[in-house]
């Protein structure tokens, strides 16, 4: 398999995901319309869709129905795309760009960027618990308990918690690694999660992927930190040098550039790896865990 | 029954409501902590406790395990403490005092407020999600449905959303009505429609409390515009007269003092008198609905 065949299925998993979540969030009526456009401005406007391609290509690996993983895969990206929202407002990080667009709260302004993160949130939830993601209820409430698990002050929240706390303290190695566990971690592994409840997976794949999940998480994290030293702004579609103006210390600024992208690399090949039971099934994902460490964007 | 019979059992759901959320958000430790400390400062500071009341009084009306309930209501309990933290931010109602307190974003932070907001949210479909709440996994499935469809851009979201654009435009009658059934009418919805599935109650007993509760939300919400205009802020716990500023319609401004505290008083006896199929199991539910309008806080 070649690497272009992966990103032939990422741009399809995106593409389908896309009319998955336009499906989701239909446009009202009335004057509460006004949030579903700053949810479906920021849901349909593209990204990566790393996270739903991790649902669906797990889910894959336990030969589940894609309706079920796309649901899922919508889900998930719904709760990513809410901490974007949530992130950039100006009580948070500030960001005016975002994906080469103006962020929610600037495109519309803060109190609705504000509402339209809390009803993706709460969105996700209604998606994953209704009958349509999964016939066996257990299986939907495993996915909103992992969800909600990863996305609150344990996870998602509290890294961001943490991240804000990182303004002002300069964080060594081990607190870096924790945070960014819970605050993109956290979501990457659920995505893979969701696809191993989906399929009723044994303990040990669950293990499996979730060791994957974590490395992945990590080399993500790695790349992310070197495009906002290295990365071009316009490609990267959000303003660089960030972390270095706040002052904050990353695994780049405290590995140094060529360290941080051996590490990045080792962590690839790591988790690429953990997948040798899947054989072949698990080509993709292999090459899903290098893409992320030597992407532009 | 007399009206002391209902306020000990109100007094009686709070201490406990407020003892399972106490157990569900321990403190944790690491920076992650100021989270959790500002979910825990607005979920721990008392209030009525309506809607734990309520999950709690209707889910009696079909024996259901206590335990269940108070899961099931504390989780509301932390939807509508999450809504009340982003609704006084600044870019939304700009509040500083809440139940006699400071409100979350002036005692923490702004951004501290958001995210102990997002994660009451979160933790709130955790909670319902989680085996312990209740047996059978579809019923733990419906009360997470019910709960975001309550709480998201159909419902509570919604609600705050038009209540935004209210500022700017003089809303008639059933835009009010309408507005307020989705802000403050859902959740209390919802609170009673809980206790109906955890009770796996008849189609017909789920009607009859959506009537009931629906008349009550409405009761509640006049009462609230009328303490606005008469309440003693001191009692009230939070500023007076903040509708009238902001130049917001209301029913009382609609209507005038005499004529919506008559509506009040004609939906509470109109939600009473739904109750009658559960005979004298409804009474204190029943009382409730008066007391809502009666309140002095």
């Amino acid at each position: 398999m070649s690497s272009s065949d992966l990103k032939k299925a990422l741009k399809a998993t995106a593409t389908e995901v896309t009319r998955v979540l336009d499906d989701l969030l239909p446009m009202g009526e009335g004057p509460e319309s006004r949030v579903t456009e700053a949810m479906r401005y920021t849901a349909l406007a593209g990204g990566k869709r790393i996270r739903p391609f991790l649902v669906v290509a797990c889910a894959d690996l336990f030969s589940v129905d894609r309706k079920s993983s796309m649901r899922a895969a919508a889900a998930i990206e719904m709760v990513h795309c809410y901490s974007l929202i949530h992130d950039d407002l100006p009580a948070m990080d500030n960001d005016d760009l975002r994906r080469g667009k103006p962020t929610c709260h600037i495109k519309f302004d803060e109190a609705t960027a504000i509402l339209a993160g809390d009803a993706l949130l709460t969105k996700s939830f209604e998606v994953l618990a209704d009958e349509k993601t999964h016939g066996d209820a257990r299986v939907r409430c495993d996915l909103v308990s992992a969800l909600a698990l990863a996305s609150g002050e344990a996870g998602m929240v509290g890294g961001q918690m943490i991240d804000l706390f990182a303004e002002d303290h300069k964080l060594k190695m081990p607190e870096i690694t924790r945070l960014q566990r819970m605050k993109t971690g956290a979501l990457i592994a659920v995505a893979c999660e969701a696809g191993a409840i989906l399929g009723k997976a044994s303990e040990n794949a669950h293990h499996v992927l979730h060791a994957y999940a974590h490395d992945v998480g990590l080399a993500f994290q790695i790349a992310d930190d070197l495009l906002d030293v290295e990365g071009d702004e316009k490609k990267v579609g959000k303003k660089t040098g960030k972390d270095a103006d706040a002052g904050k210390a990353t695994f780049v600024s405290l590995l140094g550039v060529v360290r941080a992208r051996e590490q990045a690399e080792l962590l690839a090949d790591q988790a690429a790896s953990h997948l040798d039971i899947f054989e072949e099934k698990g080509k993709l994902l292999r090459e899903l865990a290098h893409y992320v460490v030597n992407r532009s964007a």
